[in-house]
This record gives structure tokens, C-alpha cells and sequence, in this order.
């Protein structure tokens, strides 16, 4: 079944509101084995709302329309959708009541324009507003379904839930493994895995770049379940096969989440030190709930002062190699091992811009120090962008590695 | 003029991706002026996106397209369009070694596939992507506009406003101002603003909800400059004299920035000493390109041994009072004021949660310690919302205190 999702409102349209109820409905709707294929947002202006409709209708076999559905002179779907249709509306005593039953629990009175709320294109069904006023409306005509929800998303997705999903048939089940890389290009990956892509139309693969990152999405479909966890199995297997290097979870987890685990595991505990990434690593790593259990303490050393201070870095180091220097670096790891006594330390020190970069240390140039009880290596990288992406980098850089020396 | 964002890009149709460029698109677009009536959200599909296109042509004056230039097979938005207006496609040479020389400075070899990135339909110009490899591209077509653009947010915004912006013919100036205000709730601040709000219809006033903080935006729109330079000034006069005390700036600037300035004024080096924030205060500072010029250290203390270690936190008054106290924030510091001899600075310890909140210290509950060389004072806040935002509206809190102090 092929879907398309209408939001209306034109605070959508001037910008000021996110809209959230499109992502929702399209997971779910995808979830449900339906094919979300368009989303359109319009104002709330009859005209171009009733071209939109008319469009919708040509291209999918089913329209839900989200907003305007409330009591006001702005809020027109209902009125526009019967119209294109050519569906009278009738009032509905039923619904009447129910709203007055609202307000009266409310202990509010009931507004005069509230009783629009109460009118419905003849042949179709109400759907429950259990905390709103608005009530949904579901139609069937000519083959096709509309499903008309009110604009605030509390209201929206309960109704979605409970009364819109078991009216929807579901003609296949949907399941998704997503797959987090590290440390290679999207295009290089395609290149890799391009065999395997062109050769499968059940899973679709597909690659998504984010910042320092690229996951894979492995989608199946199916009607029967178990065979979807078959497809999906072989095709991680294969793809793990593949790239083994550069895959960090295949369980669609963030990179800092992995060394989390991975630090409980071995019940080792950590301790950062920054320069460059200003308390970014500290910061992403203790988002984790439970960060506590591993992590002892990070230091952001800004000053030349407090990397002597706080990490025993000489000062001789300093005027030799200079502050981003591998021996800084080292010596800001092993610093920060030695004082907290932790198992695993890590440190980065770098130019991340936009100014003070030069020809020998350009904007860019980050070392990542990591020190254990037994080792320590410095690891000399170049990321390019401003200075939030280099500091966004880097700090995946780091935990990456991290992993890779715990294991 | 009229104007048309479609995006483009299965992760956005199948739900995993929420769709913030067309949330930021419409915004700009909506500030220079131009109506944007419709959202358009589709896969990466060839004839649904040429339908697309045909229908977004026949309706509106400016079409910007994101997604779909990236390298991979996948990426058909340049192809389809360019088929779509008849257009034939052409290698740009001057593109190829662009993005050879991207690849070169990443010390990475360029993979075959990138060439796709240096084809342009003929008569069309390319945007420079300066941050990534796929180039954007203008097209002017029997009298619309067409706006490629990539994909990824970091690049679509950074060549939107810096090379989309200035192409785009404006009928009207417009001029915007943003006051941003932290402590006081959306509803609240428009009743107190109604009457301004109701009486203008030059410029527009509304208020946009960020987390922890409310911005106020006023957009006024004239063909005189001065003129809109007056009404912009009367308004932000008149909504400062309303709420003054919640304002920290009228320029739209962070409220790091603001901390950053007045640090920087009055000479003044900072520390942060950060319990339940680990680390995202010194992380949000650092994100300022010179945050070193005033910025010595920031320490994120996770294990009450660091709280001893690092800032002498009394065994005791961790053992009597806990670490989440109003004793701890006050020996945290000024531990870190002593230890490092800055003129000011911060402790946060709290309850993030999502465990380890009691009935007596509920999850949100957050300490904020502020010294300076003559004072030390503590406030206790409690936060609504899950962990990530404790952390943030505990982080600007602490800002914005720091700001009061230095006042």
C-alpha cells in the first residue's frame, strides 16, 4: 500500500515548528509494512490544500492528513477534504455530547465554535480525541483511504496508536539492523560492498553519512518473521565478512555507548584529559547513563599551565615540541594515568581553528594520546571542517580507538 | 516570490532521519522574504522524484532540492532534474580538481565514483561545498529557480547562507532581530507580550522555544532600510523594558557568547569544576573559536575520590552532606578558584538520572556553586526532563549566573 502524509499549518510552513508528526507517522507506517512514499506540508490555505489532496489522491492509496482540525476559522481540512471529495457533512449528536462531556469534566463552558468539531462527511467514521476535542476522522472512498488526525502530536500519536493502526491493513512485516562504521568514506563503502548491495532486492542496503561516521540500514520485508531475521542475519554476516575493520556495532549503538560497554565488561576504569576537544570526550561519554560506574574524571588542560599543573607535562617538552606535539600528547596520557590510577587514559591535544593553525601545524592537526598500565602510543590525524566538526572528529577518532586498544 | 523545498532521501521517507533541513530552510527563506508554501519529502526514486519536480515547477517560482549529490548510485537528484528540464549534463573540469584536491588534503585517495560530484547540467552554476565533496548547484530555467543542494545539515546550511542567500532576489528588505531569554516559559512571556505582539503588524513578533531558553524573533519588512532599522529598534526597546530581567542578549547570541565577551572585557580567566554536566560546560565554552584566551581549565570530577583529589572536597562534608549538596557545589568551588588562581568560578553537582534520585534529592536536582576572591554562593535548581536535558538547562543556567556575577 502506498501512503502519503499531508500536514497542514502554517506554523509548519513559516518555519517555527519541527514536524515531528511526519517522522512518527512514517516510522510507524513503514513499521506496519506500508510504502510512505510522499510527505507534503501546506498552510492552511483552501486552495492549494485542496490541490494537494487532489494530488495525493492521483499517486497513493492513502492520505493521512494531520492539522487543522480544531475549532478555529484557520482550521479548514475537514471542510476542504469533504469538498474535493464531494461529501456532504452532517452534524453528529454522538459527538456533541462528548465534546460538552469534555468541557463539563474540565469544568470549563463549552466555546460556540467547538460544535464544528462535532460535523463529519456523511459515510465516515469519528475517531477518539481521548485528550483533545478534536476528534480524528477516517474515510473510505472510491478505493482509497483518507485518515484526517488533529495537529498536536500528544493527541495525534494516541489516536494513531490506538484507533488508526488496527483499521490499517498490514500486508507485510518490516525489520531494520543498521550497521555503525568508522574510519572509512561513503563512496569507498559502496565501492566494497556494491556486490552485495545490487545483488539483494530483499534487504535493501543503503549507506547514510553522518559526522565522523557512516552506518548501513539493512531493511527486510516479509509476511512471515522468521524469515525476515534469516535475511537479515546472512546479509550483517556478509557485510561484516567484508569490512570487519571498520564496523564498530552492528547493533545501531553510538560509538561512546560501545566503549562503555566494553569498559563494564572488562571492569576497567577510564579518565580523560583535553586540550583541542575542550571536555567534548567527558561530555558525549557522560551522557551515557550509568557513565559513572567507569569513568573517574576528565581534565580539560587549556593553559599550558594546567597541562603542568594538572598532568606533570614538562616544561621543557612544551618550548621543545610545543603543545600539539605527539610528546605532549604522551606525556598528558601517562600524566593522567599516573595521577588517577585508572586502567586506560586518553588524551588529545590539537589545532582546532579557526586560527592558530600554521604550515607545520595546521587547523586540523589533532594527537590522540593513549596510555595503559603497560603502553602508550600517540596517533597523529588531520580532519578537515570548522572547528565543531574537527572537535566532532576527533572525539570519535578517540573512542574509536580506544575500543580497538581495549580489544 | 513563491517557493517549494523537496528533500530527497529513503532515510527521511523511511523515518530514521527527522527532517531539520526543511525546518531550517523554511525558516531562512522565510526571513528573506519569500513564501514558502510547500514541503515535498521523497525517496530516492526516479520517476516519483521527476513527478515531483514537474508538479513543484508548475506551481511555485524557487525550487530547493536537498539530498541526493552525494558519490553513491543512490545519489540521482542531479541526473533527474537535469532529464526533468531537458538539460544535458557536463564534466566541469575546474570541479574535478576541486574535489581531487579535497581528497588530497585528507591524505586520502579519491575513489573513482566522485567524479559523478564535477557534472553539472549545461548553463547551471556549481556552489562550492567547503566542508564536503558534493558541490551544489544553481540553475535558472525558463524563469524559475532551481537550488540543489547536499544532503548532509552541516553543508546544506553553511552553503546556503553563504552562497544560496545572496543569489536569491529579495522584492522587500528584511531585517530580523532575535532577543534570546533564559528563566521565564513561552506562555508566560506572550501573555506578557500580547499587546505588543497584537498590536503590530510590521514587523512580526513571535517566540521560538529552545531547550532551556525562549527567542524572540521580530522580522520587519520594508523597501527602507532606515525605516526598518526604526521599527526593529522601537520594538526591541519596548519588549526590553517588558522583560528585561530575562534577557541576555538582543543580538541573538548564545549565552556562552555573552559569558565569553564579558570575561573578555573585564580581563577575567574562568575555571569549571563539573559533577553531573561532565563536562558539557567546558564543552559548550570551548566550542568559541579564542575560548583560551580566557578559559584556564575545566575538571569534570565524576568519583567523589576526584572531588578530593583534584578540588579538596572534604572526605567529611562528602560523608554528612553527600556529593550532591550545597556543601560539595561551595568546596568545589572554591577548590578549583584556589587551585588554579583564575578571578572566577563554577561547580555543578546534581542528579541527572535517569537512576540514583532519592526522595530527598529527586533526579533533575542540580547544585550551582559560583567563587570569586571575595564571595562564595550556591543555588539549588531542580530541572524537569530526561538526563541529556538536565545536563543542557543546567548548563545554561550556569551561564547565565556566571553572566549575573560578573555584572
Amino acid at each position: 500500500m502506498k501512503a502519503e502524509i499531508i500536514s497542514i499549518g502554517t506554523e509548519i510552513i513559516l518555519g517555527s515548528t519541527l514536524n515531528t508528526n511526519t517522522y512518527y507517522l512514517t516510522e510507524k507506517l513503514t513499521d506496519a509494512g506500508i510504502d510512505v512514499l510522499f510527505h507534503t506540508s501546506v498552510g492552511d490555505d483552501s486552495k492549494i490544500l485542496k490541490d494537494v489532496i487532489n494530488i495525493g489522491l492521483d499517486r497513493t492509496d492513502l492520505l493521512i492528513v494531520t492539522g487543522g482540525l480544531g475549532p478555529t476559522m484557520d482550521d479548514i481540512t475537514k471542510e476542504i477534504v469533504s469538498e474535493t471529495l464531494g461529501l456532504e457533512i452532517e452534524l453528529d449528536n454522538l459527538m456533541v455530547n462528548n465534546i460538552k462531556k469534555y468541557f463539563d469534566e474540565s469544568e470549563e463552558s463549552m466555546p460556540e465554535n467547538n460544535i464544528k468539531q462535532a460535523y463529519k462527511p456523511i459515510g465516515s467514521k469519528f475517531l477518539i480525541n481521548e485528550i483533545g476535542t478534536a476528534p480524528g476522522i477516517y474515510i473510505e472512498w472510491k478505493g482509497k483511504t483518507l485518515i484526517l488526525l488533529p495537529g498536536p502530536p500528544k493527541e495525534m500519536k494516541l489516536m494513531f496508536e490506538k484507533y488508526v493502526l488496527p483499521l490499517i491493513n498490514q500486508d507485510f512485516i518490516i525489520k531494520t539492523k543498521t550497521i555503525n562504521t568508522i574510519g572509512i568514506g561513503e563512496s569507498q563503502l559502496e565501492i566494497i560492498l556494491k556486490n552485495i548491495i545490487e545483488e539483494k532486492e530483499n534487504p535493501i542496503i543503503a549507506t547514510y553519512a553522518k559526522e565522523g561516521q557512516i552506518d548501513i540500514k539493512i531493511v527486510a520485508k516479509d509476511k512471515n518473521e522468521e524469515k525476515i531475521d534469516i535475511l537479515l542475519n546472512e546479509t550483517v554476516e556478509q557485510i561484516n565478512n567484508s569490512i570487519k575493520e571498520y564496523i564498530y556495532s552492528c547493533e545501531d549503538e553510538t560509538i561512546e555507548e560501545v566503549l562503555f560497554k566494553k569498559l563494564k565488561k572488562e571492569n576497567m576504569k577510564i579518565a580523560f584529559c583535553e586540550s583541542c576537544t575542550g571536555g567534548l570526550i567527558s561530555s558525549q561519554f557522560t551522557k551515557i547513563p550509568g557513565a559513572s560506574e567507569v569513568f573517574d574524571r576528565g581534565i580539560v588542560t587549556y593553559s599550558n599551565n594546567s597541562k603542568m599543573d594538572e598532568l606533570k607535562v614538562k616544561k621543557d617538552t612544551l618550548s621543545k615540541y610545543g603543545a600539539v606535539s605527539k610528546e605532549t600528547a604522551t606525556e598528558m596520557a601517562t600524566g593522567i594515568l599516573n595521577k588517577t590510577g585508572v586502567d586506560i587514559a586518553l588524551s588529545t591535544t590539537g589545532v582546532a581553528g579557526p586560527d592558530g593553525g600554521t604550515v607545520s601545524k595546521p587547523v586540523g592537526l589533532v594527537y590522540i594520546g593513549i596510555a595503559t598500565k603497560d603502553n602508550c602510543f600517540v596517533i597523529k590525524c588531520l580532519f578537515k571542517g570548522n572547528r565543531q566538526s574537527i572537535q566532532n572528529k576527533a572525539t570519535k577518532k578517540a573512542f574509536s580507538k580506544l575500543i580497538k586498544t581495549i580489544e
